[in-house]
C-alpha cells in the first residue's frame, strides 16, 4: 500500500516536473523569445500556474499531510521534506486561484514592459504596471501574514530567505550601515588607480573564456548551458542549468566576473543530490544561500590576490598582453571600489549600501509608510545620502535598474549581502581545513573548494535550515563579522 | 450567466496554453538542451500531457459538450469549433492517462536516444526502442479503432491529415507510383548536369541570407525565430514561430531551401486568425494542409524558373560571383533529378516514392502484416524496387533517417505527398487569377501570393475540412492531375 508520505512525494514531483517547464520557458523568454510572443506567452504561465496551485491545494493534500504526519517516520530528510510541504501547502491554501493568476499576470506583464520602458528611461508609463505588481504582492503577503502570525515583509523576506526576518536582519544591516562608509572612505583614499584594459574585446572571444573559466570552476556542460540576456542569472533545472550574461564589447571583466558568479550558482544546483531532485527538500536552501554559493566564486577566489595568476593567463591567451593584464593591475581592477548607481556593476564594499537602500524602501512599501509613486524621490534621497550620488530624473539607472521589481520579487534583495556575509564566513572555515586554497586557485583548480561546499552545503540541499547549516558549516552562527574582517585586511 | 459553449471555449483555451509550453519546451529540447537533461524532460513533459489528459478529459467537458450542441449556435466557426471538441474529447477519453503517459515517456526515450544511435548506425540498440513505440502507438490505434468503428491505421492518418483513409489515398498513391518511375527515366535522360556551387559557404552568411528570404517570403520576426537543430522543423505558436535549419558549408542550397520550406509552414501559422487562436477551430488544418503551405512555397515558387532571377542576385550579393550562381545553372541545380537515399535531401520527383514506401511500411505494420525486426530488410527492398537504390546495413541513411518513427509519429508521412498535390494544385488556381505571379516572384515579391494565401487557406484556419477547404480554392476535388501536369511541364 503507498503510504501517505509516498502520495505526496509523488504529487510533490509532479509540481516539480511542472516547475521544470515553467523554468525552461521563464529561460526562453528572457533569452529567445522574439518581443511580439510576450502576451501570448504570458497566458499560458498564468494557466501553468493556476495548474499547479490547484495541484498543490486539492483537499487530498491537506489529508495527506495530517496522515503522513503520524506515520512512524524517523528519516531526518523525510520529516524535513514533510515540513517543506506543509509550508508550500499553507503558503497556496490561503490564497485564491484567481490572486495567483492576477500576481502572474501582473508580473508577466510588468517585466516585459520593463525591458522596453527601461531603455526609454520612461518611469511614467512604468509606474501603473509597477504599482499593480506591489498592490498584489501585499494582498498576498496580508493575507499569508495573518495565516502564520507574521508581519506581512517577514512572510515576504522567507519566501527568499527562509529563517531571516526584519528583526534579525536589521542588527545586521545597521552595523554595515555604520561601518561601510569609513571603509569606503579608508579604501578609496589609498587605493591606486588601475590601468582599464583596452578593447575591443570581441564577443565570441569573451564567450569562450567565459567558458573555459565555468570548465575551471566545475560547471557540466552536458547538463547546462551558457547563453545571453539583459540581465544575467541563472535558471533551468539541477539537471539542465542555463546561466546567462551580458557582453560590452570595451568592457571584458563585467562579463567575466558576471560568468563567474552566475556559475557560483550554477554548481550549487549541478551538486545538489540526484535522488530528492524533485522534492522540496532536495532544492536549494532559499537565496540567501544560493547567493552565498555565487559570491563565494566570484568574490571570495575569482577576484582574489591568489587567483590572479590563473586569471591573467587565461586572459592574455585569448587577448594577448596589454600592461592592464598584469596580476598587480588585474587584482588593483578586481577591488577597484568607486560609488556607482547600478548595483550589479558595483564593487563589493559599496554593494551592501545598494541592497540596504532596497531592503529599506521594500520595508517602508509593505509597512505602508510610503507608495509607489514615492520611489524615484526616496531612491535619489538614499543614494545621495549612502553613496553620494543623484538619480533625478534617471529612472532607468535608478529605480528601474532591477529585474526584480518588475518580476514581483519583493523581499529578494536582502539575500545578496545575507549571502555575502555567509560566503565569507564559509570561505573562512574552509580556509582552516584547507590552507593550501589560495596556492589551487593559482593553478585554476577548484577541485577542494567544491568538494568542501557540495559536503558543507551543496549535499544537503534543504534537509536543514539555514541557521544550522551556517553552524554546521562554520562553527558559528551568521554575523557580519567574517566580511568586515574580510574588509579590514583589504 | 456562461453558456455552456464559453465554459468549453475555457478549458480549451487552457489546453492550448499548456500546449503552447510543451512546443516550446520541444523546440528547447531540440535547438538548445544539453544532453544530460533528456531524462528530466521526458518525465516533465510526460507530467504535462497528463495534466493535459485529465484536463480534457474531466467528466465536465463530456457534460458540457451535449449541452453545447443543445445551444442554439448557428455561427459556423462556432459550430466546427465544437465538433473539434468533442472528436478531441473522444479521442482521449478512451485512453487511459497511464497509456498517454507510457506513450508520452517511451517517444521522448525514443527520439533523444535516436539522436545518438543513428549517428552510430545502430539499429540493434534502437529497434527495441522503436519496437515500444509502434507496440504503444499500436494499442492506442486499436482502441480508437473501436470507438470510432474505423481501422487502426486510418485512425493514425487522420491525426495528421483530418479526413484522410487508406480507401483515399491507395489509388492517387498507385497513380503516382506508376507514373513516377517514368517520369524519372524521362527526366533524368534529358536533363544537363548542373555546376555545383563552391564552397565553403560561411555559415554566418547562409544564416543572413535564410534571413533575408524569410522577410522577402513574408516571415514577421516579431513573432518568430531562426535556429539549428539536427532535423529541420516549424514548431512553436502562432504568436511565436520557431523555424530551424541545419548548415553544411560545402552545399548552400540545402539549408536555403529548408528555409523556404519551414518559412511555408511559418507564415501559415502567423497568418491564422489572432482571434480563434487558443480554440481548437483556430489551429492549421492538419499536416496535409500544412505541408501544402511549405511545398507551395520551396518547390512552386522557390524552386520555379520565376524565381531564379531574386534567388540568383541575392545568393551573389552574399557570396560573390560563381558560373554556378548564374540563373540557367540555379535552375538546374533546383531541378536536379537523382534517386537518393534521404527522404529531406530528395528532389520533388523521386521524393513522392521515399513516402509511398513509408506509408506502405506503417500501413503493413498497422495490419500486423510485418513487425519492427523486419523494417531494415524491407526498406531495403521497397527502396531496390522504386529507387533502384541499398541501404543493406546502412540504417543510419534508411530505417534510422527521419524523426518521425521514434517520435512516434505514425501516419504523418503520406501528408507530405498529398500536401504536394494540394500545393501544385492550390498553385494552379492562384495563377489562373493573377497570372503576374511569375514576374512578381522574380523581384522576391511574394505579396499577392501570401494574401491569396491568406484568404484561401490561412484565414480559414479549421473551420471547414480539408476536401472542402481545396474544392472551395480550386474549383476541384483533390487529384494527383495538378502535380502529374506539373511535371509533364518539366
Amino acid at each position: 500500500m503507498t503510504s501517505a508520505y509516498q502520495s505526496l512525494t509523488q504529487i510533490f514531483a509532479s509540481l516539480s516536473h511542472l516547475s521544470h517547464l515553467r523554468s525552461i520557458c521563464g529561460w526562453d523568454e528572457a533569452v529567445m523569445m522574439p518581443v511580439g510572443g510576450g502576451q501570448a506567452r504570458a497566458a499560458a504561465i498564468s494557466t501553468l500556474d493556476g495548474v499547479s496551485h490547484d495541484m498543490l491545494t486539492q483537499g487530498r493534500v491537506g489529508e495527506l499531510l495530517k496522515s503522513a504526519k503520524e506515520e512512524a517516520i524517523d528519516d531526518q530528510w523525510q520529516q524535513a521534506n514533510i515540513a517543506w510541504m506543509e509550508k508550500a501547502y499553507h503558503n497556496a491554501t490561503c490564497l485564491s486561484a484567481d490572486l495567483v493568476k492576477q500576481l502572474a499576470e501582473s508580473a508577466m506583464t510588468c517585466e516585459q514592459a520593463w525591458r522596453k520602458y527601461r531603455a526609454e528611461n520612461n518611469w511614467k508609463d512604468f509606474a501603473p504596471l509597477l504599482d499593480k505588481n506591489i498592490q498584489l504582492v501585499q494582498q498576498s503577503a496580508n493575507i499569508r501574514a495573518e495565516i502564520f502570525q507574521k508581519d506581512p515583509y517577514d512572510v515576504l523576506l522567507d519566501d527568499f530567505s527562509p529563517g531571516f526576518t526584519q528583526s534579525a536582519i536589521n542588527p545586521i544591516f545597521d552595523e554595515l550601515k555604520a561601518a561601510l562608509p569609513v571603509l569606503i572612505e579608508q579604501i578609496t583614499a589609498k587605493q591606486i588607480e588601475p590601468l582599464f584594459p583596452k578593447g575591443p574585446f570581441s564577443i565570441a572571444k569573451q564567450k569562450a573564456l567565459g567558458i573555459e573559466m565555468m570548465k575551471a570552476i566545475g560547471f557540466d556542460f552536458d547538463h547546462g548551458r551558457l547563453d545571453v540576456s539583459h540581465h544575467p542569472f541563472c535558471g533551468g533545472v539541477p539537471q539542465d542549468v542555463r546561466i546567462t550574461t551580458r557582453y560590452d564589447v570595451s568592457d571584458l571583466m563585467q562579463s567575466l566576473m558576471g560568468v563567474c558568479h552566475e556559475t557560483g550558482h550554477a554548481c550549487y544546483e549541478q551538486q545538489l543530490p540526484g535522488h530528492w531532485v524533485d522534492q522540496p527538500v532536495g532544492k536549494a536552501l532559499g537565496m540567501t544561500v544560493h547567493e552565498s554559493q555565487s559570491l563565494l566564486i566570484e568574490m571570495q577566489v575569482c577576484r582574489s590576490q591568489a587567483f590572479m595568476p590563473f586569471l591573467s593567463a587565461q586572459i592574455q591567451s585569448f587577448f594577448g598582453e596589454q600592461a592592464a593584464f598584469s596580476v598587480k593591475n588585474l587584482f588593483a581592477l578586481n577591488r577597484f571600489v568607486k560609488p556607482g548607481l547600478i548595483r550589479v556593476d558595483a564593487d563589493e564594499v559599496t554593494y551592501p549600501l545598494h541592497v540596504i537602500l532596497r531592503y529599506e524602501i521594500e520595508r517602508d512599501l509593505f509597512a505602508g509608510h510610503i507608495t509607489t509613486n514615492d520611489l524615484p524621490d526616496i531612491w535619489n534621497q538614499k543614494m545621495q545620502a549612502y553613496l553620494g550620488l543623484s538619480t533625478v530624473g534617471d529612472y532607468k539607472n535608478g529605480v528601474m535598474q532591477d529585474v526584480h521589481w518588475p518580476s514581483a520579487a519583493f523581499g529578494y534583495f536582502p539575500a545578496y549581502t545575507l549571502g555575502r556575509l555567509v560566503a565569507a564566513q564559509l570561505f573562512e572555515a574552509m580556509l582552516v581545513a584547507h590552507p593550501d586554497i589560495p596556492e589551487q586557485v593559482g593553478c585554476g583548480n577548484f577541485k577542494t573548494i567544491m568538494q568542501w561546499l557540495k559536503t558543507h552545503v551543496h549535499s544537503r540541499a534543504s534537509s536543514v535550515d539555514t541557521h544550522q547549516l551556517i553552524k554546521e558549516a562554520t562553527g558559528q552562527d551568521l554575523s557580519a563579522r567574517a566580511f568586515l574582517n574580510y574588509l579590514n585586511h583589504w
